[in-house]
């Protein structure tokens, strides 16, 4: 019997238990494993320990995997099917971890109790801190193989998962974990859930991603807080010095001023600025859903050719003196910028961050000292274009969807891209149904039921046409 | 009997009552008397109330006097002596409200759980929020009073006082309070204890204090929190645009950049600055208790004449995006900063605040808007140094301290010293005992006991000096 046959049971038997796979994906989103956060440990390794019962359910041979190189420490859940001889071994990897919730008070219902919610359009969403990022769609590929295992008693092809704890932490265990049990997590390619739709009626498979290099920088001039009446004018003001280190980050004409930051980093060929150029024929189609209409970055590249494939600094936070109620008249001692850069390939996260120290430090006035946190880096990458398993996806896509499945790029860093080339030596596919209105990061995050139920079926289809490869 | 006959057995009285003293200004800081807080107006009340029965206790007809302007409309407290016929008639001003007291975590101790500290120089020292600013200066005072009182059975001049609950949250009930009781609260002068000694060794009456004009600034361009990674370049960064702004205020020179700020500001007499360089022969000598060396603003100025008489500009707060623990690669909506402006005389604090917006917004991006909120503005002021009673209270101060007293400026504002001018048409005496560590509006403010006795004696020659007056 050929897969395909095989299939049409398998999305039959996905239709009619979708509702309780909604279920399961409600008992995860339960759990608050925010992994930044050190009061939610437990709560990183029950979801851990949540998903390794899944696996085995699955029929796999699963385990958690401490480790041990980097805190914080959130175990890695490992599981394999039995191999299916003269078929393909993929290796699947998600995250279960999801990023702070904060702020709380926009949330419209409490983050971590999860709900559905009909949008204006009578499409129905499914509302939770992690629903999407990555939760929603990590569920996606396990409830594919649950469907196969439930209607055939076996999965179609060889498949091992991957879930690690730390993706939104900075996941400096990924690396040292891939190559100490490379041996074992070896496979033919790995697949990721993690990533958006091209557009809300297109599949897509991402083929380039940014990497990440994410600084706290804390600026202290004077030994404690002062009155702003006694000293203003006279003592050094952090938040002054911070403001005007950061605001130097952006030229006029939106780019970087790190020198040589834009070093070894190519433009897209034209073949791929007209594809994208389809997609988003002008700046205000990428930027209404987060009602926007211009773009801020460099003013030559397009909004799309921004994200994409330009790498780009944000401050993704700032503090400093008196930020409550009223107001102080303080003048104070330490300010605080968290400040990210997204990187694309040919940009060293390594070499990137002594830069910025060196830029910081350099514009410091006497009297103000700073001290730098390191919150991980990553490079950027592109996916082989020639990979055997990418043409056979797209067309998987494409049946589910009814719209030829595109190539895209994502302004996003997912690290394990670039890790398990260096680590496996194996090509990654970036297959998401993540729309980009579902707030990822943000209050009220959403995963679409749509995406949820066409998204598990899209797998099903992707490793049909995997097992007909061999 | 001459009033200096009689002053010598309240001075031995107020030597031998001063651990009662102590026991009345700590149960005063108890109150957590905060007026920027919602939260605290009951503790405010109960600050005023305690304040109403001491007032009382010195045999004066005193009474809260509920204010109606504008909030948080926490209580005037109004007490008058019997008439002294034929003696001047003062008004003594004060507050009994006090600053937040964040951040917590750097107290020693709770901040309203008043305790003795002793310095490695064996000087000993109340800690507690509000110990210099102003309840330990007030009841220098009223110490006094309460000396002259039980020795004596009266006050040796006439003596009104006015203490309000607002001077740390913008006082905008005190000028039509003053404006409305004109007629019961007009005296001959008014004196305020609110302001530093000139050093650690010399007394001072500051004769120049600065105006303020403070804003809040929210700054929002997406219509939600975004993911950095999809949207960084492309969207708008509300910290970016603020950051840019607040960068932009201060020339490379240090002078502030707003058009027109410099407009009426007269630089202070060369036989001033010969006096101020005196007290600070360099601009480390100020700085130095602030753990600081350089001045930051103005070149061509002083670090002390940047304090007392050039106006400033200070990034008083600041606030956006993620700022716990960790990393959050989110692309805000909004960023605030609180911004204030000292004023010196001939600056017009609405005019400036009219000018500072439209600076903000003439930088603002395409999708950005700013909304404002004002907290407060008060001109300069400058005391008249012919007033009567200026020489008898510098003579009073060099007999109780045995250095020639000092007429100062001062960087902070008492905007009391304006309103009295303006409402009542009246010279102020700011003659004051804290030091420039006594970090007030910060973690472990604090007062000397020796400003403490000594400024309660420093009074009473006061008192007894304008009984002579007469």
């Amino acid at each position: 019997m050929s897969s395909s046959a095989l299939l049409s049971s398998v999305l039959d038997r996905i239709d009619q238990t979708q509702e309780q796979a909604i279920e399961r994906l409600c008992a995860l989103l339960r759990i608050p494993s925010i992994s930044t956060q050190p009061t939610h440990a437990q709560d990183c390794r029950a979801a851990a320990e949540w998903l390794k019962n899944t696996l085995t359910d699955l029929g796999m041979n699963a385990a958690l995997h401490d480790v041990k190189w980097a805190g914080p420490g959130h175990p890695m859940v490992v599981g394999h099917a039995p191999k299916q001889p003269n078929k393909p071994h993929v290796l699947f990897y998600g995250h279960y971890d999801v990023q702070p919730t904060d702020p709380e008070h926009l949330w419209t219902a409490p983050a971590f109790e999860p709900r559905i919610v009909e949008e204006p359009s009578g499409r129905k969403v499914l509302v939770a801190r992690g629903a999407s990022d990555d939760k929603g769609q990590v569920m996606t590929f396990l409830e594919a193989c649950r469907a196969w295992k439930e209607i055939h008693g076996e999965l179609p092809i060889t498949i091992s998962v991957l879930l690690e704890g730390e993706e939104e932490c900075g996941g400096a265990n990924l690396l040292p974990f891939l190559k100490e049990n490379a041996e074992s997590l070896k496979a033919d390619v790995v697949l990721v859930c993690d990533t958006a739709m091209a557009d809300r009626k297109t599949p897509g498979i991402t083929t380039s991603l940014r990497g990440l290099m994410a600084e706290e920088v804390r600026i202290k001039c004077a030994s404690h807080d002062l009155h702003s009446g006694i000293y203003g004018n006279a003592a050094a003001n952090p938040i002054a010095v911070l403001c005007k280190v950061l605001a130097e980050l952006r030229a006029e004409d939106g780019s970087v001023t790190l020198p040589g930051f834009y070093d070894g980093v190519a433009d897209p060929s034209d073949d791929v600025r007209a594809r994208w150029k389809q997609l988003f024929p002008n700046d205000a189609s990428l930027l209404e859903e987060a009602g926007l209409s211009v773009s801020a970055g460099e003013k030559k590249y397009t909004a799309v050719e921004q994200t994409w494939c330009r790498p780009s600094c944000e401050i993704n936070g700032i503090s400093g003196g008196y930020e409550g109620e009223g107001f102080k008249t303080v003048l104070p001692s330490v300010a605080m910028a968290k400040v990210s850069f997204r990187l694309v390939p040919g940009q060293d996260p390594e070499r990137l961050r002594a830069v910025f120290r060196d830029f910081v430090k350099a514009r410091l006035p006497e009297d103000a000292s700073v001290t730098f946190t390191s919150h991980g880096g990553s490079t950027g990458f592109a996916v082989s274009e020639t990979s055997p398993f990418l043409k056979p996806a797209l067309e998987a896509l494409t049946d589910e969807w009814n719209v030829p499945a595109a190539t895209v790029g994502s302004g996003g860093s997912i690290p394990v891209a670039g890790e398990v080339h260096e680590a496996l030596g194996l090509d990654t596919l970036l297959i998401g149904f993540a729309q980009s209105d579902d707030r990822i990061h943000s209050p009220n995050e959403q995963y679409g039921l749509d995406s949820f139920h066409k998204g598990t079926r899209s797998w099903a289809r992707v490793l049909a046409r995997f097992a007909d490869l061999a």
